[in-house]
């Protein structure tokens, strides 16, 4: 990667080079191995200076992980205009889509989700409670009234998606549309049980 | 606890103590924490005794959460003579219970679950794959051709119960009983898609 030499940038824009330079590594390697020199070169700053940005490498790299989540979240926010099936497609697509552009980091990243850094589980719990949180918001709108064995059900049916995008990135041996189908028919069917899904799916 | 003074031993009943007091500790603390150190304390043998059996720590650690795989694994066994939808529901029963006794053990695994470590991911990911080859092996006695996505589905599934019984144990706001249905009816539903799944759930 061709370095970036001594451009002039505020302190907003050279922080935010600095997570997409860290973001940009981790499609590469693991979380644990992105170096605080490396980024630094291709930014064209002084180790010191990342430094200034970020307390620790340790501090860096939570960062990369927020930056990352958010940038997840925000290409995969719901629209709340649709109707709540073409709704809960569009979201799902929008993952799949992005995860598959992103498939290095995004592997990367479910990796560190369980790693033993308790700041690190922290930030990647919070981005799946607000998954589930904005599934949760309009389930009403699908007939679904929330209950503890729904929530349950929602947190369950984001690990079944995650797990099955990241085996059919591996292994693709279905086109795109029907696993978005499988996500889709998924949270209904999880969350109603089979009998009260099917007014739904028809 | 207790440290088991210089028994003799055959060297298959030292292994099996060595490990048996692994996952003892792996109830308790993360497995990058385990101290070879403190476990051939307990068992009363020296540390280089210890590594006649393990290679290095991370041989230890590798051999600990083979160990405690296969517990679980043996703990979970489905029943071949029940009716399928009862066999289903048998297992299900038996992987809730056990984690819930091994809540400590269970949590730490699946942390370690995806850790950068190759040989550690490569371990758990074949657990899985023996609980999806399980439910693979049974899925056209209920009537569920296995392809491409009803695999895909069943990954899921597992990932679905994981996480479920995972959040389930932090807050059991539902009764067990209703945790293990939520199980046995998201595998048909999601497999299926919910129009199918509606003869086997009522």
């Amino acid at each position: 990667m061709e370095a970036t030499k001594r451009t002039r940038m505020s302190p907003d824009e050279r922080r935010a080079q600095l997570l997409e330079l860290g973001a940009r590594m981790l499609a590469e390697r693991p979380l644990e191995q992105i170096s605080v020199e490396e980024i630094a070169d291709q930014a064209g700053v002084s180790r010191g200076l990342l430094f200034h940005y970020f307390s620790s490498k340790h501090d860096f790299h939570l960062a990369i992980v927020r930056y990352t989540s958010a940038d997840m979240l925000a290409h995969t926010e719901p629209d709340p205009t649709l109707e709540p099936m073409d709704m809960l497609r569009g979201a799902v697509t929008a993952y799949v889509d992005y995860v598959t552009e992103n498939r290095g980091t995004y592997v990367s990243m479910l990796r560190g989700s369980a790693s033993g850094d308790e700041a690190m589980r922290e930030e990647f719990e919070n981005t799946r409670a607000v998954m589930a949180e904005r599934i949760v918001t309009h389930l009403p709108r699908l007939g679904i009234e929330l209950d503890a064995r729904i929530a349950l059900a929602v947190r369950g049916w984001i690990a079944f998606v995650e797990e099955a995008t990241i085996s059919w990135l591996r292994d693709p041996r279905i086109p795109r549309d029907e696993l978005i189908d499988l996500h889709v028919a998924a949270l209904p069917a999880v969350a109603l049980g089979a009998s009260a899904a099917i007014g739904l799916l028809g």
